[in-house]
């Protein structure tokens, strides 16, 4: 479930832009006077930390027609650091932010998170992200990701963004058994990369690799995950673990992105950024309580000691409405 | 352009069952006392191979609705040989009827026409005939290509179905330059399945392609088509050049496999079904075009040479309207 609070009753879009340009227009004229006192960011995130994706949407229609620039735009230019980063994220349709999530992974080479959105999302709402990703960058999701990348790590994730999987729950006992297999054969003589491997993981439906891996715990008595653990600075290995992850259990696997984001030394801000921005309207509310279940301290709590000022105010009002 | 003619004034589906249902039962019913004689084919190539895709949904609609019974399956239990095999191709829907020459070419090994509908069909119209695979085979295309085959055929056909392309014109010079050297270095030195090359054609535009084929042929001299002749026996130099070809000019493609089809000892029919029946509502007036200015004879007489009896009025009915 979702964590965004929006109020019961809501102004019209044009209301809400008035509201966001007095915000940025008072900012930039008082910028010279009181520089850095961020009461016009408060503004801002009680409007647009209020306002769900249809009704974000809706605010930067109005305000473009009333005012003729770019409300997106506009807020990058007057906004900075880990805030404005937030908000730029958190403005655009949810197919449009991932695309721009796996352009920016693109970018930054922080290839896990193609995986994280290629394996969370069900198959239509991957290929929605592929579309708008065309439409933004007029490439496709798939040669990006083929040409920034190669060897294992490029048969991955090509596979992995490119399949439009079965998205039913039929499953076949007897590939469940016979994947399980392949699957110990491979990761017990630790060839993660194996073809057999990258086929299975990048191919199979969700359901049936959920019945694979159960198989494959049955009959070894541990889960895959565990046997996935090695050399923290194999990348190839962090992409399969993360793509089984996402598969078997994506709220377990993002609680562990947020805990790792916020115990690192010097705060992962990019990840935290990532995971309620992306979750804060589907759902953030059981990453949050499994959060809490882990690590006895509510996630509210944990972002407010590792972050500060208008972007601390921005991520608490996506997790707690307030 | 088409070559399928409709009538001007055509029955109703239920019409048109009705002289369907007339024909596969005199056929039932006449079996013993004149086996062969062949009548009802002809009323049933009077009928269906003169109506388009809609019309024959309608068609089978109307039998089904009316009869309690399946018109696709009753047509495969009465009908035998290359005539059956055509009446079955033509009978579904588009994408459904692409979904099974897919389903086919995997439980034949022929991987080439795995090739053939990626490359030919825009982005869009391979998402449907995925779509109508899962719906039918309930499997994804993706994982059933992935588990009949290995190595190189696997990677490059993976890459073909998989990859949702981009669809719009743009191209980058740039690239094209590029991925042009790098076609050259690795096809000069015979490594057809380089990881690169791989890459280039299962992933790129088809606008980008050609452009980049284009300025291979500048700096070269010749087509990279031609650069990729060699080893007959080589499955994945077949793929590759079927994917080339059908990227860069589908209609002499699918003429050279229906003159192939016609010129080979012993008549390939399933190739020479395939295209006919695939093509004959979209542009089979093209490749009948191409097909007479290369050979100075009409694919209509070659046809007539090379079959018989109610094969061969079914596919010059879809050839030739009569």
């Amino acid at each position: 479930m979702a964590t965004l609070v929006v109020p019961d009753s809501v102004p019209t879009p044009l209301e809400d832009a008035g509201k966001i340009r007095k915000a940025v227009q008072e900012f930039s004229f008082t910028l010279n006077l009181y520089s850095g006192l961020g009461t016009d960011e408060k503004a801002l995130i009680s409007v647009l930390g209020h306002r769900n994706a249809v009704q974000r949407k809706l605010i930067r229609q109005a305000y473009e027609e009333h005012y003729k620039e770019n409300l997106i735009k506009r807020l990058e230019t007057e906004l900075s650091g880990h805030f404005e980063k937030a908000m730029y994220r958190w403005m655009p349709d949810p197919v449009e932010r991932d695309a721009l999530f796996a352009h920016l992974a693109l970018k930054g080479q922080n290839y896990k998170v193609i995986a994280e959105i290629a394996c969370e999302l069900p198959p239509d709402a991957l290929l929605a992200v592929k579309r708008a990703y065309q439409s933004c960058y007029k490439t496709s999701l798939e040669e990006d990701v083929a040409s920034h990348t190669s060897g294992d790590i490029r048969k991955i994730l090509v596979g992995l963004v490119g399949t439009y999987r079965y998205d039913g729950n039929e499953v076949n006992p007897n590939v469940a058994s016979s994947e399980a297999k392949i699957l110990q054969d491979a990761i017990g003589g630790k060839h993660f990369n194996h073809e057999e491997v990258i086929r299975i993981v990048s191919t199979r439906s969700k359901a049936q690799l959920n019945a694979t891996f159960n198989r494959y715990k049955d009959v070894h008595g541990a889960s895959l995950t565990k046997k996935l653990l090695g050399d923290p600075s194999d990348e190839f290995l962090a992409i399969l673990r993360t793509t089984v992850r996402c598969i078997t259990d994506p709220i377990k696997y993002f609680e562990k992105v947020v805990r790792h984001a916020l115990t690192k030394a010097g705060t992962d801000e990019d990840a935290l950024t990532r995971v309620i921005v992306r979750h804060a309207e589907k759902d953030l509310k059981e990453i949050k309580e499994l959060y809490y279940k882990r690590n006895s301290v509510t996630l509210a709590k944990s972002v407010a000691k590792e972050t500060s000022g208008d972007y601390e105010a921005f991520l608490l009002t996506l997790l707690e409405g307030h």
